[in-house]
């Protein structure tokens, strides 16, 4: 096993039509889309036809689609039960959104069909279910009622309404958006890969995104822009930033919210959304800490590592000025991105093969079984 | 991409102690003993010790491993509730495995911890509890009060008497105790390493094992057996059986219950479950005939094609004889292996490297953004 195969890096595991990375320059394009683009003149809903579909959608496709999403955004009592158990329970937000999702398969009619059209039917359901999972838990743990999902506003509107117990401004919807169009896909990472892994057993698409929830939880991969909001409030003051960048490289420790496996320059989605981040800083009533916080962070990590900015970094000051808890970044990182792992498991069936490795037996020879009482 | 790349077929991932085959001799051996003399000599909690300490236990350890085990059966309310749930909304066995252990993680008191200690103790209360799980469920659906677990009696023993209602005789409990051996474990599969893949970015091992679960709930990977069941039951009677196989190679199909990707003889455990399924078939009241057709099959399949039987052929009319309905055979293979996936996630944890492997793009070339109204 050599350092590569260890963590598969750089092996190519799949022919995908999905996403496109420019490494040096910066750009990532959903099906030749650039995201700059996407998130200036597009909506979530439309990616996730695009992820789903293939192509952009005509109007009355989108019309279309987004009917499709609010028929299906009142969940089953069943799941809304494992909901309020998981949120009296004291689940995490991520254990019980593993949880609710793999109970949205008990009733789901297209449950163990992976032919093409019930996938993408399941997967519109996925990304209409999963924003009233995440809310209801949110207002159950803070003791409120529930807010039912409301299928004449958009995806984000929506969204922000049921999680917040009030209406989103534009400004605050359109942000909110963005930042779910720039998580909807990003190639073969941990959780994608995980997902492609469980359908290559032919397994159903819930099993595959339950699968990819559980790969995103890990503090490697999705918890990241938690983790950046919680380092800055430790940290609380601008003027503190750059000393303690300083130590944390010092004491060789990673710092939330830089450096990207593939990315050689600023990743393209933290230009974005530090743009939206800025803007929110200024607004009466805004905090403006978190945002010069990043910045400062930023200017340091360049200055002492030539190292740049990822998604992470400015996402988590963006969500916290759109009012939402930290310990839900992740959750909202996965809805998101349930449709990128859809369209993966869409492509993974299309041309499937068994995903199964090989390991390197280094453990003890042969040996004698010894009996009970004989043994050291 | 090359065909091996895709499916990662002798792509070394990992280093593992934990379980060696020899291919061309047909033995599998865990941490070096013998699957053999482990099926002969010891018992389903000795392995699991073997499997997470590294040793076969003294005495003393294997009576504190129970007592670990016996602690650990009662699952939470939580848990009780979510089975309840799934078995009233017609959730699949696999189903309600899947969305029931991830509601484990809920209470259990390391739920966040990956240190190698806490590991171990979730994965002991792991295999204590799934036994619970499945039974209770088994009970719901069949309109039956759930059998409570019973710490004084050895795993088996209990989970037969919890999943049918009554005792089941010494050899019943043997025989059920040695195919949880034999499932113990078996090296980089597709559950395995998808568990690997989780624990890879440090998430825990409940997001670890229910990432497993929904792997093997793949008809290519841990349905098998249902499959051989389901088809022994639509042919009915020994005599079909040559003709029915030959049909089968006939169309190109897949016969169910033979072949390996590793084996090149027959699979060490299918010697083993042969026996067992020998000696049930000639029992006063059994149905010989589940028997005699697998071993008819595999004269066929040996004849027509050289396929020697693999694990699932014998798992399947064994646990026929010991009265287990048909579709919980996979959350059987899953109660087992839970122990395997759990080392696998300790050694991850110990020489960790987040797995990301690439894609290829094959999709459109950078393209300009249309207007909704644009689109062809």
């Amino acid at each position: 096993m050599t350092e590569n195969t260890q963590g598969l890096k750089g092996v190519v595991v799949a022919r995908s039509e999905l996403c496109s990375i420019d490494a040096e320059r910066g750009v990532l394009a959903y099906r030749g889309y650039d995201i700059a683009d996407l998130a200036e003149h597009s909506s979530y809903e439309e990616v996730c036809y695009l992820l789903l579909h293939g192509e952009l959608p005509r109007d009355d496709e989108l019309s279309g689609f987004r009917d499709e999403l609010g028929e299906a955004m009142v969940v089953s009592s069943a799941a809304e039960e494992i909901v309020d158990l998981a949120a009296a329970s004291g689940a995490s937000p991520m254990e019980m959104l593993r949880t609710a999702v793999s109970a949205l398969a008990f009733d789901d009619p297209d449950t163990e069909s992976n032919e093409l059209e019930a996938t993408r039917r399941k997967a519109a359901r996925l990304v209409a279910q999963l924003p009233t999972l995440i809310a209801r838990y949110e207002r159950r743990r803070a003791g409120a009622d529930p807010i039912p999902p409301d299928a004449s506003l958009g995806y984000a509107e929506n969204f922000l309404t049921m999680l917040r117990g009030e209406a989103p401004t534009e400004a605050e919807a359109r942000a909110f958006d963005v930042a779910m169009i720039l998580h909807a896909e990003h190639e073969m990472n941990a959780s994608t890969f995980t997902a492609r892994v469980v359908a290559a057993t032919l397994s159903d698409l819930h099993s595959a995104v339950v699968a990819a929830i559980a790969a995103l939880k890990g503090p490697l991969h999705g918890g990241a822009n938690e983790w950046v909001m919680a380092t800055l409030e430790r940290i609380g003051d601008e003027e503190e930033i750059f000393g303690e960048v300083e130590e944390l490289f010092e004491r060789k420790e990673k710092l939330p919210g830089f450096g990207h496996p593939v990315y050689r320059t600023m990743d393209p989605r933290a230009r974005i959304l530090k743009r939206l981040s800025e803007e929110f800083s200024t607004e009466d009533g805004a905090d403006p800490r978190w945002f010069r916080m990043t910045e400062r962070a930023e200017e340091a990590a360049m200055e002492l590592k030539g190292l740049w900015p990822n998604v992470d970094l400015y996402s988590a000051s963006l969500y916290r000025y759109l009012g939402i808890p930290t310990d839900l970044f992740t959750t909202l990182f996965a809805a998101s991105r349930v449709v990128g792992w859809s369209a993966h498991v869409i492509e993974q069936y299309a041309d499937n093969k068994i995903i199964r490795p090989a390991s390197e037996y280094v453990g003890p020879p042969r040996r004698e079984f010894p009996a009970l009482s004989q043994r050291p």
